[in-house]
């Protein structure tokens, strides 16, 4: 199992074509947040639009409306009804994510059952949080499994694969991996990605991170790495060391870091890694 | 066609009188922002306000006032009904702008139509975003066009021109400019202005800035230049190229620049150009 | 006409008691905010609470209490209808300020009426914006004039002493104090104080302080001045120079400043003035 | 009567383990927030989150939802009604805080009652404001007083130990403590800490911090630090050292310091104390 590196993040973060418009950043909808958990999908939004998707729309309950624009006016919002406008809107997405702050409910389910319905060939789709846990349960089927990531922490991963905690082996992952077809990011504190052909380990990440909301972050980096970036696979790979890398560096300074001061620091960390390319090229 | 340069920024911004008050430097009006577009609005309103304008009123759907007070207490509220209120707020502006968010209804289109009746000789209008839409499709006339500015991306004139993407040479503008008799600001990675007797070209803009958002706070420091400054062209030529210097400013440390980053910057921005024209002189 | 000076700061903010709690430092009530101005009393409540009054409650319309506890949770609230509650807050208040963003209605008119019957004689009183426009068109009566303070501009304080802007000389506006008994802070570019035996003219400001927003500032530090200070009439004093001291200060460095930047900055500014007092002594 | 010192810092904050997740670090649910008083909840939300709680959610009238989450999409909320969620949220915690802003209605005697049927053994039960005189007035019973911490300021130990403020001598508050077999954190401008086997003063505190809400702030913080270290008696310690520690260090350079700053201090300050701890060891 390889492990990721910053080389991840200077092959992927290149400089923005010249000619380029927020279309071609990608259009991300993030699905989430009810009643009870409406941050997660704020903090996945911010993720988003802060790791530079070009067009950020969020689909909640309304009640979290105010709260998102107070945070984010950045962000396009939408009742979480099953509308026209709900269907329309997920038909414009390069990339969904749906699940943070989902909840498990009747209208929880519908909301995903739709989107795995109207996924299209060309969309990426990420699954987290209780969409995994709703997924498990009801044995759907995936479209366009090549097309999906899911990212569950090690409980999801038992309901997802129905391997228990003590038989999460490399070994035993990478066979349901193949079976599901997708992309599976494992969360731990040293997280792993199990992909197509490849598998990687992630040698970064503190405790200072072990703090609710990470996930929701994370899910939404990945989301806007994916909206921007032509490789996919490396997209995933670079959301998910950056995501670890930044917590690790605010944990120098802080005891316990959390999710919204990473997204705050992602335009930097960004360009410093886009810099660091050009720099090396330039020798 | 020339370039836009740093001197309409030294020109433009000057120091302000000593026995000034804020209605010196003007009342603007800004009208947007539906159910699901309501952050463009407040994009427009932070940009405008921290651009100077003396007092900025925001009329908007009633959902989208928390966040907008959570923001920006400075400015003033209404919901976007048409009332006696409603028509009294847009009498009292020097500047109005509609079109952030303000979404493709009928409501929408009567609130557009009602502001260009109600135009006065003395005011100016910007017309952004889908009020330039609705403003194409119905065919509108102009009363006073020489006071009004319209800031279509390439898409939206298409739709106010007629002129397909391929077409929109400098002489098919120009041409379409004189027709239409208002201010057109072309938005691209190179924005263009055709003006009443002069065209420019900004030689700005970063793909750091290809982001939601970026138009409309645009519109709203456009919006903020215009009601405080005399030189009216000079004020538009200024805000287009203030707005794209920012963001290049940023982009150098920041690989993607929210809109509302360019916003908080302003007023330190603007204090340094006031400086710099002073410095010049004294020598 | 004495001038305002650095001395009022020096001498009014004082090292606080050890002994103390958050009583000691006063209650204080505002009360302001309808349906449009509803920012007005949140930047009144930001610098009253930014200046350092124990307790701040803030009466409005309950559509700003979510922005209101946004931006500032150290803030209590209550819906503005004249309940037995509404009578209580108002009973427990050192000092009451009415006025900001209070509008003209005839629901203002009678919180208004309620205040100033409700008003003890140990109470202070400050009367900004609206409610000055109000009282002058009801020709109310003032029970404790020697502990009212209105902070008209000069259109407000044309209605209030019936002197035109061109009349507004220093013994017309010295004989109209003497009628009304109260204190006056007459706010233009060169703000004037007529107070019961003296007056003072305040020699700073600046045009980048014009703009909507700055008097709801002034009169909620002029509030959190009169809540912790024991010298009334020096609080006053160091309130009005200290707004525009701040002003000044941030004006160097920016075109515009913004209200909200003025309460930011004066727990760290009142603490200058507070060691600059102690530093003298010591010698 | 023992004094506080810097040594429970170094000792309580220790290194994070290496293989932990958030619920490593406690699962914290906070009850209050009332109509008028839903900022106290919000801010004891925020010192419980950045002190470093794992997961936190924030029972609450549902006006408050907004605000909380435009500030903290990190916390979890629900509507304060008695529902079978409230229960199940209730039965999750390790550390159960109640009072801030809860105010004096029969609801909150509803809420008060409920939480103290619920407790378990194992569970933590942090008791402050208006939770500790509805406490008084109903002479209720403690199931597990050991896992119990009141936060009273004077008065509100009056009401709890019938104890007059001259009374509340050293060893009066001792045989109080005894009797109520709880903690006692008797909050003044030296607060005093009654504890099962020992007693300490805490030698900090400024006048600076005499403004609404610290009380708030500190009882988030034991809440947050109960939540993640073992040793319950050196994380109540530490609490108290640290907020009044943080408080005298911002008192430095401002007048006055609001509760908000304290908690957006404490990731920073927290690491310092961890580090130090460190390179004591080291030498």
């Amino acid at each position: 199992m390889e492990e990721l590196s910053q080389e991840f993040l200077t092959t992927v973060i290149q400089p923005r074509p010249h000619h380029s418009h927020k279309g071609t950043f990608g259009r991300s909808v993030l699905i989430g947040g009810n009643e009870t958990y409406g941050g997660a999908i704020i903090m996945s939004a911010e993720a988003c639009l802060k790791s530079g998707s070009g067009l950020t729309s969020v689909i909640t309950a309304e009640k979290n409306h105010a709260a998102l624009h107070a945070r984010l006016p950045e962000a396009m919002v939408l009742d979480w009804v099953l509308t026209q406008e709900f269907n329309d809107l997920v038909d414009t997405a390069d990339v969904l994510l749906i699940g943070p702050g989902l909840g498990l409910s009747a209208h929880s389910e519908q909301l995903l059952e739709t989107v795995l319905q109207r996924q299209k060939p060309e969309q990426w789709l990420v699954l987290d949080g209780s969409a995994i846990t709703l997924f498990a349960q009801n044995h759907y089927a995936l479209p366009y499994p090549e097309q999906v990531v899911f990212t569950p922490h090690q409980m999801e991963w038992t309901r997802l694969s129905g391997l228990k905690i003590g038989e999460q082996t490399f070994e035993n992952n990478q066979a349901m991996q193949k079976q599901l077809g997708a992309t599976i990011i494992l969360k731990s504190h040293r997280t792993e990605l199990y992909m197509q052909n490849v598998q990687y380990k992630n040698p970064l990440g503190t405790p200072a991170m072990a703090t609710g909301g990470m996930g929701d972050t994370l899910a939404g980096m990945i989301t806007g790495f994916l909206a921007q970036f032509k490789d996919k696979e490396g997209a995933i790979c670079a959301a998910v060391y950056l995501h670890s890398l930044i917590g690790e560096e605010l944990g120098k300074e802080n005891y316990v870091v959390l999710p919204t001061e990473i997204s705050k620091n992602l335009p930097h960390y960004m360009k410093r890694f886009e810099r660091l390319k050009n720099k090396t090229e330039e020798k």
